[in-house]
């Protein structure tokens, strides 16, 4: 092997990864982000947002290309389903998030993943953005995640890692939270 | 005018809409709806997600087609940009949450727009996620969200739309909220 084979584990290479830790931790400022997402409504529910820019390691960035994402609602929700709802964006970007977590934790602790997949529900009364129910929130009302995950520990460490990753992801924390939203608007 | 060209506005048929909203007003049962993302894990930080079927109006239901969303970390945070990160899905989610909201509520109230941007931007401190301080929360410590819009009306009107928009988003309430979320784990 290798030394690339050697450090490189569930296609994370952790000695990347373990530098990366070492310089954080040396120089906190470096872990200071900021991303964005840019949206133009296009008609009705239909809107297509970009992800290109974010800030990071103390100076501006960019993805190595321009990310695209159309939204919209389905007919039944008087839409014409160009794109998913903006809800299951969310539930993806939970999957994504506990997913991406998984495979590094796994990698640091030296558990070679074979199979992950994680599916995501999430419950809604849309009496809520609807405004016919003031009882009802406008989001969901419970999420559930599932994850298969095989690899080559025995379950209880398997498990171990999903909940590492569940203490560590972010999109976990801002559904399970409360994050502060400010909204600005132009009109002129 | 044609009587479609009477009750579209904004790209939104307002009659449908308000014909949806009396229906759920006659059944409520009809508003519970369950949206899902089922995700696989490439390697590394990447996974793919999909996005087909929900639950709606009493029966299961798909979208049009399947949508498919890569998403991965940019090299400086040790993954290979395949996608965007799984917190920048939650800032898209949002804006175009706003916006389709924005959409239906001035094409009720009878305010045509022009056009409609939203730029939304998350700080985060990844030395939560790093776990280097235990101090700093994993996920977003603020998020700002800017409107550009333009129509027929002035911009107190404009911004009440927002306004109401706000009020009324699913995603909103999911980033501002707290919402339950369980992970089961299957190993085998």
């Amino acid at each position: 092997m290798t030394t690339t084979d050697e450090t490189t584990r569930n296609g994370v290479d952790t000695a990347t990864l373990f530098a990366t830790l070492d310089a954080v931790k040396a120089a906190p400022e470096a872990a200071k982000f900021q991303f964005r997402s840019s949206t133009e409504w296009v008609t009705g529910t239909h809107s297509r947002g970009t992800i290109h820019g974010f800030f990071g390691v103390g100076e501006e960035r960019t993805h190595e290309r321009s990310f695209t994402f159309d939204a919209d609602h389905p007919a039944v929700l008087v839409g014409q389903d160009n794109g998913p709802t903006p809800v299951e964006f969310v539930l993806h970007a939970l999957a994504s998030c506990l997913t991406a977590g998984l495979a590094n934790i796994a990698a640091a602790r030296k558990v070679r993943l074979t199979e992950v997949r994680c599916t995501v529900a999430g419950d809604i009364d849309l009496n809520g953005i609807l405004g016919l129910n003031p009882a009802v929130r406008n989001g969901y009302q419970d999420i559930t995640v599932r994850f298969t995950v095989r690899g080559d520990a025995p379950a209880d460490k398997l498990r171990e890692l999903v909940e590492q990753s569940r203490e560590r992801s972010a999109v976990y924390d801002v559904i399970t939270g409360r994050v502060p939203v400010s909204i600005e608007v132009t009109t002129d």
